[in-house]
């Protein structure tokens, strides 16, 4: 692809570039700054790459609103874009190269489709998947194989289930979701209630309801209640080995990132962000945009836009200020010791 | 069902019920008590849910044994029935109207039987399963679609085994038992030892037993040895995305929550509960009864009866003090200061 | 076997053994000291398991150089051999006793691959198994059952790929690597922009790549980036449930043990060893040799050699010491509430 047709792919989604076309270049692809080769566009973004413009062997940038990188780039004879928001050039650059692995079109003979299933038009269903009884499956819907999909769930028009995930009974899985492989989405709650010989176990009768355009991470886990729903709400992104427990109400446009844990009834508003490895203790309430930093322990309810840290989680400033203290600890122990053994004090 | 008929169902299972019929209403089901729907049955448990009974719009109640819920549903021509466990109530309330999903009866033809596998009778085997050589399944075992059991693993009667699980060879399971989707059982266990050039693999020839009635989460990991065996007791519940290293040995009627991790050679008791995202070091011992609060690092052994908390953990109480105290270490640096100042204390 | 010709064959192995054949007993296979039975080899290291000697029931015994053992085995008429690092002779003695499950020669009838795939010599591909279009498989591979590899992926010589795990398009696995049960390989990376209404997708084109000698624990994570790839180097050993996030580049010899996570871009050296339930911080680069003990939270950069403990992660020793004063906080802030008061601080 020339580099005035790429332009011209992209301009649909990204406003007003300034372009600078040099020799228009043929491009082959798409490389990263710091292994970019020849013939292909590349990206940078951000002080820590800006040296790269005056080495890399790509022949066409994508660059931010910066008069002495262009200048650079310009002199270097590459061609260049440059736009307000790199990242969201770059993410549609990717596309007008890109082209993601689909099953085949229609239903491979080895799928085993119950017959009360209802399947939709235009599906792709792959080798060795399972559909079980009165399952409903929506326009467009493409499952890569070995998926098994329990009796009575819905899957929503467009939505993509990788390899080996599994979707169980009753599950509602919206349009536009992705679910990531071995994921498995609307399985049993850990649902035990003590008794004097040991548990009796809660049947988990509800089910998951995930709203439009939710993605759910590689070997995620979400759970069914005993009653009612656990629910994912509207383009929430859900990453990899992430657990949301029976009865878990998740807002819209949330970010939770890899190894988070959410026990038992949680509620996480809209637009929060969790980072990597933030566990939640049952019934905990998050308010709208609040973020949890990587690793903290929630244990109480956090505001709205409230930036939490830390395990048990403080407000992240105290948390940053008093971790900081944290490592002089023992000098701080000996001089109260010493300050009280000169006082008189008895310790 | 009619309440009164539900009421006797119930009684096989639930000591000295106080039941009030009102109009014996007609049941289509079970609602959560946020949540509650007309002509269902739902239940209050606790302070936080009291004055659902005011207003819900379900026809029939589980109440705990307090005299003014208990007027007020009459006063509402609620039907209700009060117990001393709500919870347990509820549980055999839940399987009264609910049926889990179970694979069709008998072998399904898409199904791969090693002909030296032993296959007891009733048992329900969907598609695509793959039962390895000299494998025993007992009588009743139900299997999901696409389950994986290697050669020479046994699997107790009327164990369950979910979509896309995978038991290792040898692996022993017990009767009663249900092991989740995408859980592995049986793995090769985390075995190098260092040299100078690398690694050294420790072949893992050991196996993991698993004893009645044990649960085992969606995308849990139970590793096998390099010798003997790794183990897991009676009726211990593990919830989603638990390691359970090489050579572990877990005692009977424990909880284990979600991404709790245990190094090799770890001893847990009886009756042992782990909250979620727990870590314990390698050969450590915990004992009977003891708790470890939600992501404690547990580096050394925990006595009987214990609760810890921190990483590294704590006794519980210990924590909450010091963990209280945290946030004003910032204040305390700078008091400490001035004191050494004021004391011509060298810094 | 006799113990004789199990000495003969570990010889190869093993460097200047000490060797005391006793009645050179017949060698039914090898048991752990704990549990050890009649007729078998066991296995001492350490202190801790050294008193076992005096009862063990085992017929012979891996004893490490130290005069007193071999003295009170003698005595006891066991056979024995004593060696330098006992581990590494035991890993070879396993060998010798130990042979792994592997899927039959050839490929299985059930399994689905596309005509455009290239399948090297001597593979064994169990049932249920797909593979993509232009997958290319090196000789002697081992595929267990229901194993799903995507479009494009490479899998090299000899490497073995346990049941249900997942290699994503384009993914280039080396030879001699091991992929266990529910690992996804080259899935894709967390990546989304946030904008005013939620979240653009950014396309992961990149690929994974693994050297040789590399194994990945089950259902562990490795996502591919947006462009480029997700190294992983040359005989790193990665446990279960780990999550390595898109754009990572991991060293040779490693071992990263289970439910750690590595958010985006992390670069690790050679020989970094990572315990359980570490969590490293996007871009961050860890130095050769260093070690990031359980739980530790690296928010940034770590030298080599260097070993880190804590959230957020501090020089090991540091940690240690300010640790062992936490638990004296309260009483640190009551003796310092007195001084303040004595010195006339106003608080």
């Amino acid at each position: 692809m020339k580099f005035s047709e790429f332009i011209q792919q992209l301009a649909v989604s990204v406003p007003n570039p300034q372009v600078h076309l040099a020799n228009d270049p043929e491009l082959t692809g798409l490389s990263a700054i710091e292994d970019s080769q020849a013939h292909t566009l590349s990206y940078i973004e951000g002080e820590k790459y800006a040296h790269h413009v005056l080495t890399t062997p790509a022949c066409a940038l994508i660059l931010p609103r910066h008069d002495g990188l262009q200048a650079q780039a310009s002199d270097r004879h590459l061609a260049w874009i440059a736009v307000d928001e790199p990242r969201i050039a770059l993410a549609h650059a990717i596309r007008c190269f890109y082209q993601p692995v689909s099953p085949e079109p229609g239903i491979h003979p080895s799928a085993q489709i119950h017959p009360t299933a209802h399947i939709g038009t235009d599906v792709a269903i792959a080798a060795n998947v399972v559909i079980g009884a009165h399952v409903t499956l929506g326009e467009g819907v493409a499952i890569h194989p070995n998926v098994v999909v329990y009796a009575g769930a819905q899957v929503g028009d467009r939505t993509v289930l990788h390899a080996n995930c599994v979707i169980h009974e009753r599950s509602e899985i919206g349009p536009d979701c992705v679910i990531h492989s071995g994921a498995v989405i609307g399985s049993e709650g850990f649902g035990f209630v003590p008794v004097a010989e040991g548990w009796v176990k809660m049947p988990q009768s509800g089910h998951v309801v995930l709203a439009s355009g939710v993605e759910v991470g590689c070997n995620a886990t979400i759970d069914r209640p005993a009653l009612g729903t656990t629910q994912v709400g509207r383009n929430t992104k859900i990453d990899n080995l992430v657990q949301v427990a029976h009865g878990c109400k998740i807002g819209d446009n949330c970010a939770i990132a890899a190894q988070t844990g959410m026990a038992g009834g949680v509620k996480i508003g809209n637009r929060v962000i969790l980072a990597g490895q933030v566990g939640i203790v049952d019934h905990v309430e998050v308010g709208d945009g609040a973020i949890g930093a990587a690793q903290a322990g929630i244990h109480s309810n956090v505001k709205p836009g409230e930036i939490v840290t830390g395990s048990p989680a403080l407000p992240h400033k105290v948390f940053l200020k008093a971790s900081a203290v944290f490592r002089r600890l023992p000098e701080m122990h000996r001089t109260l010791k010493q300050l009280s053994r000169d006082a008189g004090l008895k310790e």
